[in-house]
């Protein structure tokens, strides 16, 4: 059981925002290459379409390693490109203090050029995310967190974005109203009732009418998929989004998110429905899991709490999607 | 028929770019008053609740126009708003030098204070969209175009982003390893073959797995949904997404997007595949056609030039979408 004084917690926030920020622009810098004609030998294939990696991303993955390494060289650390290469699928954290990070998350938004990509940095102290650094360099936006002192936008916006009079309660008919954020992902199996098919059944069910999809439609407000999960739960702490489903993510893609989202007030359970989906208590989500559920910070409403709108909206989307196969075996 | 001066259309253009920034702004403006809790009252719903809309809408529409009359009185003017409360829903754009204004795309987003929001500004002669304006102010994106000038990302970035040593020419095995764009939309009817389950079949189709949907799948790289049709083409001339297809949207939506594809070189034609796809001559699209495939810039391979890539791009599309049904009657 490690303790963390509040300064010790406090000087390691600010290392971690200002690593976040050179991280991403180490990002940026190698897209300002690529714009002038300098970067094309810096991308190289792996074993699909779907699953670009760059040298890019392990530069930058060394980059934030080392850093850590140097700062707190008692601190695990456990990076994406490390892990992949590794042969375990196995869920390594434990309560030791450990950083989780994703050099690159959207990749694939990354190889295009489209804003939707950030490095995203996790600390995690008894299984807890207690810090997150999301930073988003083409856009500019950084997403922080540290428990106890509020999740903020550029270090200067409280999330949720609207904070006053109150925060906005869950809508009374949720999913309806809501903005539904969901990723086609990189399983693109068309095999019958495989994770494909199960997503996009899910997705119509969300998106559909209420009263179509044999009562299942829940007319959501509009369907967005971004291609990045670390900004999906970043746009869930803002408000900007009211519910994030999602299935095959690892650690390493949430970790960060989920601490932001939830000290913003957030709600994350798991995407698949349990057994007893109307009665069950809803519980917070595994970080290993790879099945997340996110609903947006809520306040009050004349007729019940936050928390209760939030699993209410739980529940609800629980009805709407199918389960999820996704295992520690691979994507 | 009417000529303007290259001097002209370059005042013309300079205006349209002040106009669009300071309509943003107010865009913007409103957005800080809600998260200062001053803006509840702005908001009223309309007729269900993919589609609200606000009275920020109305205001930036109404300032639109009446700084186009003032400086061009004899200009056509032609906004959403206006012509949302009209009766008529006939294709008014003839050859008069006419504006095309959507002061506020990406509504829901809006609502919601997710940055993919914007004004879009569209200025059409003979028919001809030469003049484009879309500013996304919450992230601080403007682009812009004019014939024979080039199109920008905040005036200094020529589109599309890549251009050295040469634009990237459409992948060999299009759309595999292009980013696929496209809408949900508003139109949720679960009627069996209706426009929601036709989308939903042809983005699967997009998506899937080479080999897969009896021969369909197209093994995108990546799915994405933004929720607004103009920034959706401005970033399909940014070259940050390879193809995006919908249909529904109307001339306000998409004239300056149009405008600034075509002038960063890339191509929009019908979304609706035609009886012989595979060896019709494939035309610009019609403004007014609500059916839209947009393929970004493209540059030469070693077998192609970069319109037979892009040709060859919309032709596998083709292959793999449903004809979807609206009309001018209504959406």
């Amino acid at each position: 059981m490690t303790n963390l004084s509040s300064e010790e917690l406090g000087e390691i926030y600010a290392f971690a925002i200002d690593l976040g920020r050179r991280a991403g622009k180490m990002l940026l810098d190698a897209v300002e290459l690529r714009i002038d004609g300098m970067g094309e030998d810096l991308l190289s294939e792996k074993d699909n379409a779907v699953d670009i990696v760059t040298q890019t991303d392990e530069d930058v993955e060394s980059f934030v390693k080392s850093e850590i390494r140097r700062r707190y060289p008692s601190h695990v650390f456990l990076g994406e490109e490390t892990y992949a290469k590794g042969q375990s699928r196995d869920y390594l954290i434990n309560e030791e203090p450990t950083w989780c990070v994703d050099p690159l998350d959207g990749t694939v938004n990354y190889t295009h050029i489209f804003s939707q990509f950030c490095v995203s940095i996790g600390f995690i102290v008894n299984h807890q995310p207690v810090i997150g650094v999301i930073y988003a360099p083409f856009q500019n936006q950084l997403f922080s967190s540290c428990t106890g002192r509020g999740a903020w936008l550029n270090e200067k916006r409280k999330l949720p974005l609207i904070q006053k009079p109150s925060i906005p309660p869950m809508p009374p008919n949720a999913p309806n109203k809501c903005i539904f954020s969901c990723e086609w992902g990189k399983d693109r199996r068309d095999t019958p009732d495989g994770n494909m098919h199960r997503k996009v059944e899910s997705f119509l069910n969300m998106a559909a009418e209420v009263g179509g999809r044999d009562g299942k439609g829940g007319m959501v407000h509009g369907v967005r998929s971004l291609g990045s999960a670390t900004l999906d739960l970043a746009y869930v702490a803002m408000g900007a989004f009211d519910i994030w489903w999602e299935g095959g993510c690892w650690e390493w893609d949430v970790a960060a998110g989920i601490a932001i989202l939830q000290e913003a007030g957030g709600l994350v359970t798991t995407a698949n429905p349990p057994p007893d989906p109307e009665t069950v208590q809803i519980e917070d989500v595994r970080l290993g899991s790879r099945l997340y559920l996110a609903i947006r910070p809520a306040g009050p409403s004349g007729t019940e709490t936050g928390r209760e709108g939030q699993e209410r909206t739980v529940r609800e989307v629980w009805r709407r999607v199918r389960h999820l196969d996704y295992s520690r075996l691979g994507a």
